[in-house]
């Protein structure tokens, strides 16, 4: 099935090349396992020893080149219409199949503003100058930015079913968290709730386990970027906040959910909770209502993050929504981003079906911070949630 | 004990920096969890999810600089003499951070040859170019290639230790391993014999588990390359080798091992096996004789390469031997190499105590592949083993 999968993305890759008139992809590797293209995660699961490089072209011909210690691995494959082995460095081969092939531009994985198109380091980068020196092709280069990004977003059925699963999964162990937890508990242990269960699966957090789950447990905690603290401990009129997402079958989810520690008597969140959590979730809602293919990303942003201020809110100081796909933070070419400088270009993607969103944002109270981030597919008229939202606090019981 | 070690690689490289003459060492990243720099795991266990700028000067400061998100986790680290948090770009912080340092030369982690150097992008060496554009620090930019390879390869006394306990535990399933196997076996079922014990200690492998171990059974096996396969079973007169290391604590170990398969009636192996058996552990013996620091890494290779011919065999299509550390490949500096085009300069770094070393190479026989690999520490007078080099074939008994 996974291996189904690549294949489809290779055909993809060349399909999305043909789109944006670039003749061809090239992926330039060396040691894998040390320092990995992100990208090539999504084409195959071998790794090269040594250096490879792989040209993808908009007429359908994948074509590996790799030393003959490596070659057999790319053959044995079966994903490559071609494999050329060298004897010891790629100067033997990739020169004159740039030259056969003679594209007129040439995509590399390069990229200010996209760390997951940016795989292809500067020394490499200038190894490939250095070997094609006296030819056309170093003028030829162009960012694969855009290539990868539409490959990263554009979602095929299989995938989206894997990432599916990984949504299940992370509800499951949400549930079962919610009916362990009580007050009393730290962060640290609170995240071990979840952390106990990802391993028992054997399955891996979306992001680093020192991270994910991310926990705010009351207004004192050390807001998240320092991981759970074991000094922290949930009390009666603290909200939590958890930020949690599970890698499984290569695929990641990412949600945010919130409770809320009854005080004892209390039966139900007093309205300084309410009142926040209702502006949170209704500015997911409005982001939800703008989201449609067509529509350019910061559009989306911008109807949450004013429902949110018209509401009486501090705006949130990131963006509104990211893909999801092999990672939490999977790229992407159009992104829910405000249109600051740090964002560039990609808030002016326009949204496609396929495309797996966050909806994320939150505002800081006196109970703790007030977090939700909900999955949402664009589909072909619109877009449906990919999970049900949260619509209310879930409460932890008083243990009086 | 890691995070000590931690200060003392920051510290470490600082000597390093004004050994070498360079003011700093700016290492710049960002999302590394999706797109690492191989050179901060020996650095810091933390990941930056923006942007995010280290820099480490000959004079001992340690600067960190990341947005508000981040910069908690720098701070609390410890590591650093100052952390500077920026509001949304590092433009904010960055040039002005180089300007009052003034360095006169700059190391950034590229380098055409060594992947363990290269770890700084194509695209974020072109944000360093623009967010420093119209300074003159873009001109100051030098390849941490040096550094980088001098950081991996002296070894402090705790990662020495480190890198013995991972030694101990591949020697303790090598063993295991010896006891179990049995003529009538598939590789993929010895690689299970392996894996099911790196499983069960919650450890991992040296390199990625798909070819680790890597198997040569007989003379019909995929030649290591595919992986270990399901078709290829080991027969009475068969030679088998085994490429295996774990990963533990983050440190690896890196050796081969040689098997003979006894047919009925035989209680040792023909000489059609220990006569290459003799001559591969003979080079391995001439290389270790030759290593000592202050030697050029080429002479040691020399020195194995020449026994290998001189006893009649062909030589070896790859180096001697390479650094071992957090990866099996470590990098570093010094090698055991041919002067050969695609080892550059490295064949010619003087070899340091503190350096942990393979030293490996093999032959093919009508039995299959007789390869051996052995770990080296140079020392300050010499060198040792790091653990007892295999001397002679280990013998599966027959099962009549």
């Amino acid at each position: 099935m996974t291996h189904t999968l690549y294949r489809q993305k290779l055909e993809q890759a060349g399909r999305i090349l043909g789109e944006l008139g670039i003749d061809a992809w090239l992926i330039y590797v060396r040691e894998t396992a040390l320092n990995p293209d992100p990208v090539t995660e999504l084409l195959w699961d071998f790794a090269a020893i040594w250096p490879a490089a792989f040209v993808i072209t908009a007429d359908g011909r994948r074509i590996a080149t790799g030393v003959v210690h490596d070659a057999p691995t790319f053959e044995a494959s079966g994903l490559f219409t071609e494999v050329r082995p060298f004897e010891k460095v790629p100067d033997e081969t990739l020169p004159a199949l740039l030259q056969r092939l003679d594209p007129q531009n040439i995509a590399l994985n390069y990229s200010l503003g996209e760390v997951a198109a940016d795989g292809l380091s500067h020394g490499l980068f200038l190894n490939l100058q250095r070997m094609l020196a006296g030819t056309p092709y170093p003028q030829r280069f162009t960012s694969a930015e855009t290539l990868i990004g539409l490959l990263r977003q554009r979602k095929l059925p299989e995938e989206l079913a894997l990432l599916k699963e990984a949504a299940r999964t992370a509800g499951e162990i949400l549930d079962r968290f919610s009916a362990a937890v009580h007050t009393g508990m730290s962060e640290t242990e609170m995240a071990e709730l979840f952390l106990g269960q990802v391993r028992a699966r054997g399955i891996e957090t979306s992001w680093d386990a020192g991270h994910c789950p991310n926990m705010n447990a009351g207004p004192h905690t050390g807001r998240g970027h320092l991981g759970p603290l074991p000094e922290v401990t949930l009390q009666p009129g603290d909200v939590l906040n958890v930020d949690f997402g599970v890698k499984q079958n290569g695929f990641c989810s990412d949600q945010q959910r919130v409770w809320y520690a009854l005080r004892p008597g209390e039966t139900e969140p007093p309205e300084s909770v309410m009142a926040p959590f209702r502006a949170v979730a209704g500015a997911i809602q409005a982001g939800f209502a703008a989201l449609r293919p067509g529509v350019e990303g910061w559009r989306v942003d911008a109807a949450a993050r004013d429902f949110l201020t018209a509401a009486g809110y501090p705006e949130y100081l990131h963006a509104l929504g990211h893909n999801v796909g092999r990672y939490a933070h999977d790229g992407g070419v159009a992104m829910l981003c405000p249109r600051w400088p740090s964002y560039g270009e990609r808030a002016y993607g326009r949204l496609e079906p396929g495309q797996l969103l966050t909806i994320e944002l939150g505002v800081w109270t006196e109970h703790g911070y007030i977090g939700l981030e909900e999955e949402a597919l664009v589909t072909a008229s619109g877009a449906e949630w990919f999970w049900p939202p949260q619509t209310e606090p879930i409460l932890i019981a008083s243990r009086q």
